[in-house]
């Protein structure tokens, strides 16, 4: 069996390819030299097994997934991934887990020029936290508190699936095979939007990446900015699979599903042309979806600009059963 | 019951007292400004109850270890403690728990200036992830790969009382009452050194802190440096509870006990009377123990600079039964 050292050598160093990264993995800590005069926007994520994945699932989309959900965290701030760092709690050291593990995590971090440059592997309850590291130039962050009444309401890709295909694994919803498959790989490999985050620096007011259900993250928004506002809920890009699903639950699941990392942005309607640049510059769909409102509160309408009164709950940690 | 941001809110985000965090808990991404020309020094570390505290440990005092340990990372490579993030896995949102432990981690952080800039709680078997970042300038930290043949090998503070309070709890050994008391804060609430750690920039070639061990510790430095020691074993500053038990278990505690927190360090002989002012200013102790050597390996002297021949093992998480 393998020891934690060997595990670290063997899956989780790599030579640093970055030029900020003085020293990497080894040491007792890293070593990370930001650009002159940028911030550093710094996230972390603790993931569980048994409550934010399932504890069978495929290891190389959870290595994924686990670093995907903290670049969205950057994106949503308008920051540049610049490194990160893993600690990770394992009930054995099993390389059948870790090899594909490791694929997938460093293969999005690839992608991202997003290095892992330190960590901690133990042995206990398979537990996976992340804190990732980025860049933004000083004031250009998009924060939770900067959405202005008149602002419209943007979203990046499409909402839904992913809480379809939770419903289809639970058995709540009896769902295709095919369908389940195209909505769980929203639910398994979620698209951090970090090109987009970037590119919307200067331009959007606030923006939030949507992980526990749109309604939840843009009353984050709405109560940091001392806002309101208004949805078109029928305007919101539901996911293809959710598409051929029932009104009501479409509805339901757009706007309070969770797992979308999708970005939930405000930008002066005057903007409306930055946004689409932006946005094929970054090649992500977005979609507009409704404004803020200086009356506090959200507002859901439908198509025809009817209220729509519908239950809905955010995601807690500690209020589900 | 407290939800997840109820939580947070009282307990984990206070006002931001650092000019140099522009934006703390609550957005997407804490915001942090390094000083200008200043690299980063980041560590990730991850606590398991019943792997590295027993699941009924003070919760003060566990707070005020999960903070001690990363600290003593950023001291190992002489950075100077800026923020944290905190990921927190709770099997419930038990306020008798979180109150005390939010106390001894923020009184730590406080009489460190290191601000809580962020972090993730969720429900789950009770782990504690802890990602910490510090400032130093450039080609000062104090690296494992620095060590040169020549060098003295000094230690901060003193070894063993930790692993002795263990042995006192596990029942290996039997201890007065106040002898486990008192090395039992050693292990419940270790010391960082993070003023010996900065007062040694430009001085010590090399550092680690000693977590799993001074052996295994000063090996990884032996390794990374490509060079070997000699250590006067009966020159180890042993703790004071250990002091009076037998020399045999007195040895192997200081050698390969872990959970010590000091630091091990090395620094060219002619430099000297440098370590001690450095330690006076830092108002730690300090003491000689041994020498860097070109040829490989770990040589042990008893008193008399007779070799000793002593089994030791360093901590491995996963070679554990």
């Amino acid at each position: 069996m393998l020891s934690e050292f060997d595990l670290i050598a063997r899956y989780f160093t790599r030579p640093v390819r970055s030029g900020r990264i003085p020293l990497g993995v080894g040491d007792d800590c890293a070593l990370l030299a930001p650009s002159a005069g940028m911030q550093l926007a710094i996230s972390t994520d603790m993931l569980v097994s048994g409550r934010h994945f399932f504890a069978d699932a495929d290891p190389l989309q959870l290595g994924h997934k686990c670093l995907a959900v903290n670049l969205s965290d950057l994106a949503a701030m308008g920051a540049a991934p610049l490194a990160f760092t893993l600690a990770l709690a394992l009930p054995d050291a099993d390389e059948a887990w870790l090899a594909p593990f490791a694929k997938g995590l460093l293969a999005l971090a690839d992608r991202h020029g997003c290095e892992l440059i330190g960590g901690d592997t133990t042995k206990g309850p398979l537990t996976i936290s992340i804190t990732v590291l980025g860049e933004v130039p000083p004031g250009q962050a998009l924060r939770r508190d900067g959405a202005q009444p008149g602002d419209d309401v943007w979203i990046s890709g499409t909402l839904g699936d992913a809480r379809l295909a939770l419903a289809g694994y639970l058995r709540e919803i009896a769902l295709p095979a095919d369908a389940l498959e195209q909505a769980g790989t929203r639910m398994h490999a979620p698209t951090p939007r970090a090109e987009l985050g970037v590119a919307l620096r200067g331009i959007a007011h606030a923006a939030i990446d949507i992980s526990d259900g749109l309604c939840g993250d843009l009353g984050h928004i709405l109560e940091r900015s001392r806002v309101g506002a208004t949805l078109q809920v029928d305007a919101l890009p539901r996911g293809p699979v959710l598409e051929s699903q029932d009104l009501s639950l479409a509805r339901r699941f757009c706007l309070s599903g969770g797992d979308d990392y999708e970005l939930c942005f405000t930008v002066p309607a005057a903007r409306r042309a930055e946004v689409l640049d932006a946005a094929r510059s970054a090649g992500t769909p977005v979609r507009l979806v409704g404004r803020i409102d200086a009356e506090p509160g959200l507002r859901l309408l439908d198509a025809h600009g009817a209220p729509l009164g519908l239950p809905l709950a955010s995601f807690d940690h500690f209020a589900q059963p």
